[in-house]
């Protein structure tokens, strides 16, 4: 026990699927940094994936582990923060439900992502009550652990304000329960997929944390440079080439003074730069490996983590849901 | 144990004040008669009353237990019948989450009582989420408990359609859990206030369960009647008087035909009319007022029966919930 509480962190990820290195670098090394210091809450959203997916909802389960699995694999520590399944937790159900009851339809309208998501996914019938009501379940979700920060990108602000808006609407129509969280911002850094495009799993151009060293390899060599470069003998340019974005986020800084170097002057090929960078991320990687393939020999072990965590947090919330039904008279 | 094992009947109300004698004709003893021959589950709405009166809750809790003394009071039977609060039992918070991600919102936004009842209450904001959502509750309230029967109104059969629809919509997107819940019509006699107009709450116009002999009484005696009737000696019409109203509910055939007559001549007297109808209706009040009595006279017994109420509720549902889980791989 220190002193003065360390200070509470939230966040949460959509079980949509395996982890790639952009997810890695965007969340995850920032999750750890924070876990040092602060007392974190992590958590998956699975009751929030069935807003975009309530259609097909058949690896959900699996994926809800795979999630918890890439977690653990990158260096997200139990025994420091407090990993849980949303759905474990079913006092965010009851939050949830009570906040229906007291935000205007109109917060949720005029919430930005709205139009914008149903939009972009044109495939999918997104006009449900549960999707407009998404930003609720997150309020729900985060202050019913009352966190002093949410870690959040610069575009997910608006949702920490309607966040901080609903709790400044509950503590003045019945009794001050909750702080309003403030923002952690986050930079994310922008990684590259395989085809040069921004990395990301409706691409197909993916780098998994739960590739093996041979698929990430082979993936690495398949991967396009400058496209400008066509022979071995044609010098590079390094600056519109998305495998030297890779060796600036994991290359020593020698590797990718030589990279910049040789590659403007053709004297080194694709090949052996992609070798380099390849050993550079597979090096990275392989403590992640390590840790994935010791989970993997004790198969009860992210199921007693989840328990664990899930418990923890319910007993957390349980206690703010308490004061809100107090402050409500239910 | 009877060989087929009865059907199961699901109705509630909300906590929103003492109830009258419009409530009881209307809706108690319709449900008196159903425990008689069903698996009866009545349950008091509280999470419901927020969706018009999230501003003020300071009497909530107040009213869910008055609301269950006039039920038991009234005849409702907890040896026969599962009577619970709606808040105890977590699991219609949940179903209501899974349930708001498959609704379209345009089922609700053509729910008739919507707008209807939006402009009916104007004194208060109800732009909100969850009342745009209340029959997505509603839906969840019943089909966990797979009723084979909702007793309802005429004016509900659109709101129970919806519930329908909803069973169907997650039926054939996941697997068939929910069966279709029948309707139950039941007719609500109308049922005059004091002041002549429809016994209601919010006219103030209403003889409670709860009101005493001597306020019954006294109310009774202030009651309007024939209009036209000025003086003793006036003859009086008993069709346009809600008093005779009340004879043809309370009153023994002999007292109701000497009434028609003896109204029509002037032989009896308004006074003396009121007088009969107070001691026909206090007479089916007194087994009320003795219950009443008794369940004051043991304080623990009311909270004892809403605990056991809806630790049975809880077991019937936890059993759907789990099933509506297995089905979306939560």
């Amino acid at each position: 026990m220190t002193e003065t509480p360390r200070k509470r962190v939230l966040s949460g990820m959509q079980p949509s699927g395996l982890l790639h290195l952009g997810n890695w670098l965007g969340a995850l090394e920032n999750w750890k940094v924070l876990q040092a210091d602060y007392d974190c809450f992590f958590f998956v959203a699975d009751w929030h994936a069935l807003s975009t997916n309530y259609e097909n909802t058949s690896r959900l389960r699996e994926f809800s582990r795979e999630l918890i699995i890439d977690w653990l694999a990158a260096g997200i520590d139990p025994a420091r923060a407090t990993v849980f399944v949303q759905s474990r937790v079913p006092d965010h159900a009851i939050l949830h439900l009570l906040f229906s009851m007291i935000i205007p339809i109109s917060w949720l309208e005029r919430n930005p992502t709205y139009k914008e998501k149903q939009e972009e996914i044109k495939e999918r019938d997104l006009a449900t009550y549960g999707f407009l009501g998404y930003p609720v379940l997150q309020a729900a979700d985060i202050l019913i652990y009352k966190p002093d920060f949410v870690p959040v990108g610069k575009d997910q602000l608006p949702h920490l304000e309607l966040t901080r808006e609903l709790a400044r609407r509950f503590n003045s129509l019945y009794r001050p329960v909750f702080p309003e969280p403030m923002e952690h911002l986050t930079k994310f850094p922008k990684v590259a997929g395989t085809d040069g495009r921004k990395m990301s799993k409706s691409y197909g151009n993916t780098i998994n944390l739960s590739d093996p060293e041979p698929v990430v390899r082979q993936k690495l060599k398949t991967m396009v440079t400058d496209p400008a470069r066509v022979r071995r003998t044609d010098p590079g340019n390094p600056d519109v080439c998305p495998v030297y974005d890779f060796h600036k986020i994991f290359s020593p800084l020698p590797v990718i003074e030589q990279i910049d170097r040789e590659c403007r002057t053709a004297a080194i090929g694709c090949i052996d730069c992609k070798k380099l960078v390849a050993d550079a991320i597979v090096g990275r990687m392989q403590p992640m490996w390590d840790a994935r393939a010791e989970l993997m020999n004790k198969p009860g072990q992210v199921e007693e983590i989840v328990a664990e965590g899930s418990q923890r947090a319910a007993t957390v919330a349980h206690r703010t849901l308490t004061e809100v039904q107090e402050a409500m008279n239910i």
